[in-house]
């Protein structure tokens, strides 16, 4: 009796996942191919798959299903693979249903009018003008925080859109502790006034040659054409539109090496979780990728912990120069480098380095727990973002446009996502020093060029889990200890030591 | 009250479109995008889009407001939109309604069955391993005419599908007189053995050069870039993905000019016609193509009556010589323009040219009645074939991979689909002749690299008119006169008479 329900139930799901996956596709090509006048009609393509899927998630046999193998022998075990189905189907479809339709609705309005407003605020930098669509949509998360409630703080039900499980106070004690080791570190590199020579970086790259040493690494760090494209966009991105297709993007600038290099990194990182997800379980939770930060780990991984190593250039450098002869050929490998590791405290975060990019992460998550809260009021939040800015990186943005306006996040209703960023630096770091243990010395086998036995076990341990476990218990289980700021902390000072000359 | 209802058909017809553009979307990603292991993925993907669709077409609420409005006077005048509306889609209802679930579903596993079958028996050259295959498919289609219903014989239902509301006697006939004057045409081209220099057009043309060529020139005839793309694929069509998103392809052959070139013109003007239908009609009967013959019409008329003609190239010859200055730069335009309308009679269809093209045709549809019909047994197929090929064109193939075996149409179901490339070539014949009387000599405006004055009489008499009419009221309405194998034998006989110095 049971069998055949969770047969119906993987069935209704796994069909709306192939729905979604044509949802994908319509936004990939929107990006990546779509000719420009199509764009309007594009949305109404979008707005009709959107509402088809949101049906089937709130058809109401799916709750009587949900009740009936709740109860069931299936259900037993929360880590199994119809456990973690029934577990996390269960969650989605309250959560969902929980939502009036009325506030769906005003959130999804708010949210296109937010971008509207932000995208002529930015290029004013006038903030006043953006203030009321804020306090708006701040409004509407706390009323969606009260609608589909919380443990301990409002904050928790936002951040479990994106971080499933996750607390505010739990994430919040582990970045302000990141936080606090690394305002000092920023300054002592500051201090220190060694100054890469990141010119180098600003030569002429042609961008045939980057697009074919950026394929070339992809696929020698794992990412898999066969089941796969890279295509150029204007705000790069990843996505799934079937379990054998997964469609990275980037951008080329001939003026400058990182943009498209790191870029291709990044998304062939999360790329290979998604290729390493497992196929029998496509559309299903066990089949799914745990949290944006586990995306995000697997993105920071490939992109910091690997691509900017010095192991990793030793053995790709050679092809590097021979890429771009022009303006490679006369730098030695240490003065590369020293440039692609620049820290240098900046305003815009998505330019930010390895190791000032939490900073600007942090400054976001606690303005937005504060904003949420009601501790800080939407008029003040200019001010409070220079004071932060100064006081972690000691800087302060000249206009709203290079501060307070510069990211699209609030804008469009996504509050509790920030932290998810530096959630993926913190569990890259704590994931690869595990990897490096494990497998006896990374380094030694990534200056050979050999990366497969990093990231079969990445896909053994982090890809093939799927949603059986949450991020907290998942790093738990990988690394036999609780998410902490000490493994990124440690790589960050092991790394920029002896590049700035520390203590 | 029948306005409203009214509305909902529209409503509900309209977002059907919407869904089918989606399906446009995943064909067309299919052939010029995807990664290869995702074959398997998109035919899931495509199959549950069909199955939706479908449910949407055969709603029964369709069937109950069509029948309330038959009676409004919405209906009242057939050819104003409302009227156009209401009748085609009561005919498109009762057909789909008419055919029984379980004959659908056996016409679709017997094409699966058959396209298979069919290409391994093309390989092999083996008719007798397809004709159970084709057996089984000509049964199927006529159990199909016989539930649908038809006015005096069973191949007027199927080619209802393909030129809505055309008779098998009345195309029979025009294509009839087509033939009695092609093959002595063809006879005579033969006997003159006059042979053109075909070898400059294998030449190596760079490909790079032959894409920025045919760029240019479909944008001079009238393809809007800004509404449409142009990708690379290995069976080039041209699809519709929105009303502002029409898509066209190609194949580059570095050793063939012909191949891309007159490919990119045909599928433009395919792609002129979509971008020419009414976008405020989008989904509706009068935004759309009235037939399969009237759309060829349309790619054909710029690829041959427009492409391969003298004026045309008085004017982008010296643009082709400079796009390809190894191949062309010692050959004077005249040479040109014969090789690219050398006649000789071929066996393969797709490579033949414009005089020899429309016999191909007329033995295709002659066998495919007399199958039909039961005049003509699968078994003796093959020779019935190599007969019409030695009277027609004077050739006979020495295999069958090269005769009967070479088109996929009837393999897949498609029965009653051949004559529309005739059809297409005859409609464009007759449409060109009265532009020419209309607009007051074309050949000077071509020359002149004008072919916005024939754009736009294209648009405003046929595209715009979308299905307000049948092809053949079209064509009585555009050229005052019913379909004719007239203009098109003038054409010919005009064109090729100097050519071939013919009496």
């Amino acid at each position: 009796m049971s069998t055949s329900t969770y047969d119906q139930l993987c069935r209704h799901v796994r069909q709306t996942a192939v729905f979604a996956t044509i949802e994908s596709l319509l936004y990939w090509d929107e990006r990546c191919m779509m000719p420009p006048r199509a764009a309007a009609f594009r949305a109404e393509q979008a707005a009709q798959l959107a509402g088809l899927i949101h049906e089937r998630q709130t058809d109401p046999r799916l709750g009587e299903w949900l009740n009936e193998l709740a109860a069931s022998p299936l259900a037993a075990d929360p880590h199994s693979d119809s456990g973690t189905t029934i577990r996390q189907l269960k969650r989605l479809y309250e959560k969902k249903t929980r939502l009036p339709r009325s506030l769906v609705e005003e959130l999804t309005q708010a949210a296109v009018l937010g971008q509207q407003a932000w995208q002529a605020a930015r290029r004013d930098s006038d903030f006043a003008a953006f203030a009321p669509h804020l306090e708006r949509i701040f409004r509407l998360k706390r009323e969606q925080a009260e609608a589909v409630g919380y443990r301990e703080s409002a904050y928790d039900a936002l951040l479990d859109d994106f971080e499933p499980g996750e607390l505010c106070s739990h994430i919040g004690a582990v970045l302000g502790r990141l936080r606090d080791a690394l305002v000092p570190l920023v300054a002592a590199i500051v201090e220190s006034r060694r100054s890469p020579p990141v010119e180098i970086l600003h030569r002429h790259y042609p961008r045939e040659a980057q697009e074919r040493l950026g394929r070339h690494v992809a696929a020698c760090i794992g990412f898999d054409f066969h089941r796969g494209r890279l295509d150029v966009t204007a705000h790069p991105f990843c996505s799934g539109i079937g379990p054998q297709d997964c469609r990275i993007t980037t951008r080329y600038d001939e003026s400058y090496f990182n943009s498209a290099f790191f870029g291709i990194l990044h998304e062939a990182g999360h790329g290979i979780y998604d290729q390493g997800l497992r196929e029998e379980m496509f559309g299903l939770p066990p089949g799914e990728a745990v949290s944006m930060g586990i995306h995000e780990s697997q993105s920071r991984l490939w992109e910091n912990l690997v691509g900017r190593s010095l192991a990793f250039w030793r053995y790709f450098y050679p092809q590097a120069q021979q890429a771009f002869p022009e303006a490679l050929a006369d730098v030695p490998l240490e003065a590369f480098y020293a440039a692609i590791n620049d820290v240098r405290p900046s305003l815009i975060r998505v330019e930010a380095d390895e190791a000032t990019y939490n900073l600007h992460i942090l400054v976001r998550f606690e303005l937005e727990v504060d904003l949420l809260q009601d501790r800080l009021r939407v008029a003040d939040l200019p001010g409070a973002w220079r004071e932060k800015y100064q006081s972690y990186l000691g800087i302060v943005p000249p206009d709203d446009r290079q501060g307070v306006l510069q990211d699209i996040h609030w804008s469009g209703g996504l509050v509790g996502y920030f932290p998810t960023y530096s959630l993926g630096n913190l569990y890259a770091a704590q994931f690869y020093a595990q990897a490096d243990r494990e497998l006896g010395g990374l380094a030694r086998q990534i200056e050979q060029g050999e990366f497969t036995p990093l990231r079969r076990w990445l896909r053994e341990k982090i890809h093939a889990v799927g949603q059986c476990y949450t991020a907290a218990e998942l790093v738990e289980r990988v690394t036999g200890r609780p998410l902490s700021h000490e493994p990124l902390v440690s790589h960050l000072q092991a790394k920029f030591a002896p590049l700035y000359g520390l203590g």
